[in-house]
């Protein structure tokens, strides 16, 4: 049920897109978060190799492809620690979705039933809402809140913090689940095992699911990324979603992975099957040969090295151009504070998007004026609390090094 | 809201695929709908191409790829029969979805609310009714029936008839939509004119809206496909579904299109974009190249030509098998009516699939006994309907001609 988005009202992503034509076509788009780059060359060879046998190209099992699923355990059994050791049961404990976003939808259609309420944490990522309401749940929101100076000077996305006596008292008899997502799009905060442990606890004590949307697993700065499934007994309540899409980037390919216990994949799967059957095949097979090669060249520790220095290059430009910011532990995204950011009386938004011209005027500034396409952040929040949102303004530094020093440059237009 | 899928319950897809290893390995597989080859190499080449295009690999627009788009246009826009010429419209009327089955959900998600009827003819392709009801919808049944001699003579596809009266009765205040499927799935049968102006006008008489799964629309033998959008008024009412998989032997690239007009599009890319956001963006290209080149090489009428020798090859070994079946004039599945197969009283069926034993015990026969995979059409049918889909078995003529000669004659085993 198409309840929440209003036929018509364009979408974030789809306004600021250069491709869709609203922004200047010479603008640097450093807003949706996709690579300058593509994946690596033998990912590709992979790919291509797929291609070349026959029934690569012919329906998955709705469950995903074998291949896929015993790489993504042998990847990602370590971190779930499940007892002695054991790996990920690649039948019954992985399932391979259409994107970590139909993975999510999957779940929402497997367990939400009219009514459920589930708690999202907000900012959240814009896609959540729409999930959950299509399938008749009702969002209710638990903020995360910026420390108090973040106005003024840069802040680390450890200082933004749920308030768990908050979230204890956001639950009702209709709460159904909590989706929760670390590394956090777009505050680039990496829960740390005690957040996730609270959170979890209170999951506990109302019997509540868990969804955790942990598609840039991968790319950490420093800190080390914590599954809430991997601490005390959350395991049996949680589905964790990733995404090949980040880890090897390939946005486009729409493959992504849900894990969990049987109990929790057999009626997502059911979902699943219904929803898209399956998911493209040889691409599939590409991620397959793509994890197992990553696991035997180094490829995701030489990958988080090389986004920690974008990270590095575009702080230095950000710190050039004086607006304060967030700084990420995890992620490909930087929030931009832009309560000092002057916009001149005058300035106006064309009538393309004016129905939305109020909350992303900022962003449509920023496109204009340094011709640099960033994303506006009220569509992470509940449109009641937009004006929260309006605050910030979302770059996304998953580009090649010259892409970011040409963005950089380009935003001192602002000063 | 998975309401009508019990988990645990294995659906007849991966029950009888040879992946899932439930059916003997060394069997033939002529069951689930895809082919023995794959598609064609320049297609694969151009897929290739888009994979070393770094931006053919990220995210696409939520409505589709421009390249297909257009493709998908100037392939289908003389069929849909449009007003003074003119084509469709690449921007608002055609909607790429990931795989047919995606825009078939996104439709249901975008228009049903809870309790609204949607009348499926039955048989009916099994995904419908959770795609129904997992939107919240309640599917309401008006059967093809088949000919009274179809138990003891081969019969026509045209001759499994749709009764209107019987359509209007099943009609009350709460239907919202009728789906129709041509060439259909199962029966192989190709509506004409005058059946879809009939259903149209019901469609009508009583406002409500079409969805029309048009998948195998290129692949007729003999009869003209007629599209329901393209008759008198319903355009506007009706949305029309294809497959790049079935249209160009790739069922694992989950590519396919919505057409329709606008006020129905905008709506179902709104589901679309929560559910899937976009669909796998480089074999988005390869598909837009394989239409283009397609429309200068002849390859859909060569196809069609292929599949009418398959179709020939196959009949061949069912008049040597004697069972009566139905001539198809579309698609490729034939359907053998089973009640004159002598199954031994002592016939077991494993536990694996005990669940469904009764209605599959047919088609697991012919499996065990002639090492042929076929699909039982129970799940065709609503539940309280099973006994008129256990008469049935379906074969999936997409298969080279050696497999299917192979196949007729393993098949004289059940003699
Ligand atoms: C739904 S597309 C955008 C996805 C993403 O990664 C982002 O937040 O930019
Ligand atoms: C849902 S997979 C099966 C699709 C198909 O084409 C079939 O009917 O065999």
């Amino acid at each position: 049920i198409v309840s929440e988005t209003t036929p018509g009202k364009i979408d974030v992503w789809s306004a600021f897109s250069p491709l869709a034509g609203h922004v200047p076509k010479d603008a640097l788009n450093l807003g949706q978060g996709f690579m300058s780059f593509g994946p690596e060359p033998w990912v590709l060879e992979a790919h291509n190799a797929a291609l070349q046998d026959v029934m690569a190209n012919h329906y998955s099992l709705p469950r995903g492809r074998a291949n896929l699923r015993q790489a993504v355990s042998k990847y990602l059994s370590e971190s779930f620690k499940l007892p002695n050791g054991r790996q990920l049961d690649a039948n019954t404990e992985v399932q391979i979705t259409a994107g970590a976003n139909e993975g999510m939808f999957a779940f929402a259609t497997a367990f939400l039933q009219p009514g459920d309420e589930v708690i999202l944490f907000e900012p959240f990522f814009d896609q959540y809402i729409a999930q959950v309401t299509f399938n008749g749940g009702t969002p209710v929101f638990v903020p995360i809140r910026p420390p108090a100076n973040a106005s003024t000077s840069n802040v680390s996305a450890k200082e933004w913090k749920v308030d768990l006596d908050e979230l204890r008292k956001a639950i009702t008899p209709k709460t159904k689940m909590i989706w929760i997502n670390t590394p956090h799009n777009p505050i680039g905060k990496v829960f740390d095992e005690e957040e996730l442990r609270g959170i979890g606890k209170v999951a506990e004590e109302n019997d509540l699911l868990i969804l955790s949307d942990e598609v840039y697993d991968c790319l950490t700065f420093g800190e080390e990324h914590v599954r809430i499934a991997a601490l005390d007994d959350f395991w049996k309540r949680t589905v964790t979603v990733g995404s090949a899409g980040k880890s090897f980037a390939a946005t486009g390919w729409r493959v992504g992975w849900a894990v969990g216990p049987p109990n929790l994949l057999t009626p997502l799967m059911a979902a699943h099957t219904r929803i898209v059957f399956c998911v493209n095949s040889p691409a599939q097979e590409a991620v397959a040969s793509g994890i197992t090669q990553a696991l035997e060249n180094g490829f995701f520790d030489r990958q988080r090295e090389e986004y920690e220095s974008r990270l590095k290059v575009m702080r230095e430009g950000l710190d050039q151009l004086g607006l304060p910011y967030t700084i990420p532990d995890g992620a490909y995204f930087i929030l931009i504070n832009t309560e000092r950011l002057e916009i001149p009386e005058d300035f106006e938004v064309p009538d393309m998007i004016a129905q939305r011209a109020a909350d992303w005027k900022a962003a449509w500034f920023v496109a204009q004026t340094a011709k640099v396409v960033l994303i506006p952040v009220t569509d992470f929040y509940n449109k009641a609390h937009w004006s929260l949102g309006e605050k910030y303004i979302r770059i996304a530094f998953c580009k090649d090094e010259d892409t970011l020093r040409a963005a950089s440059e380009r935003l001192l237009a602002l000063k």
